[in-house]
């Protein structure tokens, strides 16, 4: 099951609005779960180079089923899984890209953000993943 | 100046609904002056290999500030600019991209949508553009 | 839905007896739904050349839902695509790629072939999609 | 001498089975001497990206005739072969790539498997490598 345009667009508003809180200007991608692009927005003045990213964090969050954050952990120099983003055609591992499920736990897609501290990606990409249920 | 994301998005809004009108399904993309993505959308169903064709329909648009189709009658064998297509990471040449100008004819971004024949990726464009006033 | 595995192997199995039923050497690749590479055999003394063409054959048919070769016929000079083959990474669009379906119609995969003629590539093509079943 | 379709189905099969015997989904790849792909399976439900990965594993691993997490512990900082990864389109260094070997102790390809731990990855890579004799 793939995660439906209506929800797609839902996630980025609410990745929208969730940014204009914070004060922050922010890439959000959406992917299905083939991790091809759904749908994308850039918030007027947002980072040119986090588009690429947010649409990478997305892609990896769901070639893996979790948090980009989470391979980033393991993939520090000494870490088992050093240098994985050279594989798929550059993955992106530190934090603001999450899976995103169906009701029933099925990974459906996934959501990348960039354009800030990766902890305001993170809380930006999971206020658009909660919109989507 | 830059087309902004809320005209972009009222842009993928009024091609969206063209497409239904139409029964089709499209990828719609919206690039700004810099050719760079704005907002992109793939209505359920649609090709998944027109993703990137919609994408480069866009920015094949703005690099040059002239519809797609119009480039492709001058790469053809023989033609002026045959085979521009392998330049800018790869062109697509035939129609549905589009400029968008702002109100004083200035070119503050593109369209491009794939997904039908290319008759429809045009008309389809078209709606989009002129929902940008 | 996806192509299963199992059915995968089905194809590939398939397609591999009608390679030796016809002497011919094949490569032979199936994608799932998301385009995404599923299962892939190279018989022994199959040309090099032909592994990516496979596989790239099987994505440009799930990519657009059809067999490669009705891209083929318009994307020539003068066509409504030409020069479509600059998307997606590079596409293929000669015969030897076909969409797979479930009972119900709804495209689960693709399957490419490639190795001999376009028209062997396809037969053979046409072996491994009818052992999805 | 290369590994032959047979000798790499084999491969797969063993893998595949220690794999379901770990309750694990696997990408598993087998590439020749020319380390082009000879065979690929993914199991239902494995992760996507690891599609790549188990590419890239099997192909390092007879770039260099080594297992792959023999290089991985000297491309790390400061160690003579750091970020080696960036040859070859892209390397994996990380366990789970093995060369395979004919009885002679040519190197007559290598197999590659992505899915779980390092540990897990290795050891399923090991048992494909087994079946080949």
């Amino acid at each position: 099951m793939n995660v439906s345009l209506d929800q797609a667009q839902a996630a980025i508003k609410a990745a929208t609005e969730k940014s204009q809180e914070l004060n922050l200007k922010m890439n959000i991608a959406i992917v299905d779960a083939g991790a091809n692009l759904t749908a994308f927005a850039r918030m007027d003045g947002a980072w040119l180079g986090s588009i690429d990213i947010a649409i990478k964090k997305a892609k990896t969050a769901r070639f893996f089923d979790m948090p980009t954050g989470d391979i980033g952990q393991i993939s520090q120099p000494g870490g088992s899984l050093f240098n994985i983003e050279h594989s798929n055609g550059g993955l992106i591992t530190f934090p603001g890209g999450i899976p995103i499920k169906s009701g029933n736990g099925e990974v459906i897609g996934a959501i990348g953000v960039s354009g800030s501290t990766v902890e305001n990606d993170h809380t930006v990409a999971e206020a658009g993943m909660n919109a989507v249920n």
